[in-house]
């Protein structure tokens, strides 16, 4: 049973959500997957998701990343192909998750009570559902069948690639500083910026020296460069050091890179 | 066995706890609860505590909010009914989960020799007692019987209500800025507060509006809500926003909420 | 199997870990040692893996603080006496944990193929190295044997110790504020400090009065004291305070003890 939420590391909503599993559920081996996700930044937990859920086929998950608890999204649990299934919000959290690994079917689970007082809904509806779920329960008897190609897709800005061009959006920064954007290492190539090029990376007006590369050493220590990161997306890093802080950037902002003018006088 | 404490979550001490369990008791299943209480914050970690551990009934749970270690404070193994039992300081972290759940017998720990060097109480003496209970030894086999109505109880000054007036403690802040006050929803009614009102909420001089409502749907986005919260506890959110930097408050603060009066000129 | 790393609680890396090892080795119970290690801070890391990984014999441990990820350091996997190993960077972090436990025989891991697109070492190489031995595989299916006396040692520099004079560098900070010193209990003493002595701590020109403590409690609420914290090491904390924002201590800093000289005008 994975869990993936943005509750923070160590808060008591994660204990809650350990703690009914537990109870109905005694044999699950429950993972954390993440907790310390930006609050409220869905389309991040859609990607740790995309990524995480594929590595442990067949398992159950439970996913909370809900700004819009209480309002009318939808409360979904998905079943792959495999075994397992994602029971969470259906705000664009699921749906990259859902298509990465391959989906069987996806039920919207019976409400709560709608005068049930004091409802969290990690707590008393998604982890129930979970648990019972990696229980043996049929995805059937936890709502009503809706069509899996309704799920909510994540708002994810395809990049802008041009010769000598791209600007992409950042969509997570961890605590090393690594600045992860949203674009492929394919765009990297086809804006035309090859490993060892030294291009431009601005966030605002002004420009930063970074290098294309492979890895951390192909640059000198504190430099800073531009590489497809472990998880295939394009990054800027600081050999040794924090390229948020350095640049200036934060989840949302857009970071473009032009090829490198030295502007005589 | 589940695992609270003030240590931080990914701390090497709450990593010491887990592996001395581990250790001793190989087959328990360990549950974080909560590792980032407000240091020292033991009335918060005792109100976690008695949510949280009603949850899993029959389980063993060590407990460590300590500021006053190596203090005259009883170190404590409480037996639950159902089977289950508390371990921790006797500083008033137990007592609300042990009146949750029913105490069967109280005893205080064996002391560790005095001339031990270099004692960390939850690696030492909290986790191998917790340890040893969940493998089976009896609660007698730990220490010294003592009645359970003399735990220490947690400071909790109750909320001051009258008519058009509720002034509380806050109590908690998560990581989203919701603000969790020392009050129920009973006392939100006593005060002649129900859904819809709009009331001031002051902490220093200045009176921020907010709605009283079920739901954060009930108010526009950005806006100030104070409900009751998934532990019935009286909450000040601020739908998709962070109310305790809006309003400027922190755990200890009280809140003042009268009828907003409008002043004319 | 241990985890031990300096990605933060709560992050997906630490998921990642996690889930390649619940998928490769089903079994086994994962214990989160640390995760909150100051990013980069191999000699930190090392402590505390000596610390911890001694309390759950024949364990296998996943450790990752790899600031040189990507450059020469050898990859390796530790055999232990007793039969667990560690998997990590040789960078420094096995060392001081192997000698504590006792090595019998270490190995280079066979590299990742050179053209991997988008590694994460902790991912794609000592996790499932480390499953792997956790399942059963001998060290010497993993990679090429190395002497194990050729392990990197951490740069712990040792303590000025002198009569009157202890001057040692900070290791680690806790979310206390207490301050750990790179110096153990026999340096106090051998600096002819005893418990009662009133004697000056600095970091920088300002010297503080600290008393020189057994326990918390020898000193009044707020005072500032030196005492052998539960690891052995000299340590700076404050009886219900933060030793570290009053004195302007940071990791890397040399606090300097001395007598404390009352000067008279």
């Amino acid at each position: 049973m994975g869990l993936l939420t943005d509750f923070g590391a160590g808060s008591e909503h994660v204990g809650a959500l350990h703690a009914v599993i537990a109870a109905t559920c005694p044999g699950a081996d429950r993972i954390d997957l993440a907790h310390d996700l930006v609050a409220g930044d869905v389309r991040a937990g859609a990607l740790v998701l995309a990524r995480l859920a594929p590595l442990t086929p067949g398992a159950f998950h439970i996913v909370v990343v809900d700004p819009g608890v209480g309002t009318a999204r939808r409360a979904a649990a998905v079943g792959l192909e495999g075994g397992g299934a994602l029971v969470g919000p259906d705000n664009g959290l699921l749906r990259l998750a859902a298509e990465a690994i391959g989906v069987v079917a996806a039920v919207e689970l019976h409400p709560l009570p709608h005068d049930a007082p004091a409802t969290f809904h990690g707590r008393d509806l998604f982890a129930p559902a979970a648990a019972r779920l990696a229980s043996g329960a049929p995805l059937s008897s936890l709502g009503t069948p809706f069509d899996p190609a309704t799920l909510v897709m994540p708002e994810l800005p395809p990049p802008r690639v041009d010769e000598g061009l791209l600007a992409a959006e950042v969509v997570t920064i961890d605590r090393y500083g690594n600045i992860q954007l949203l674009a492929a290492g394919a765009d990297l190539a086809a804006a035309g910026f090859t490993p060892g090029d030294r291009i431009s990376a601005s966030v605002t007006d002004r420009p930063h020296p970074v290098t294309v590369a492979r890895a951390f050493g192909d640059v000198a220590p504190k430099g800073m460069l531009v590489h497809v990161d472990s998880h295939g997306l394009v990054a800027i890093a600081v050999n040794g050091g924090d390229a948020a802080r350095r640049i200036g950037a934060a989840p949302g902002d857009v970071v473009t890179f032009t090829r490198w003018a030295v502007t005589g006088g």
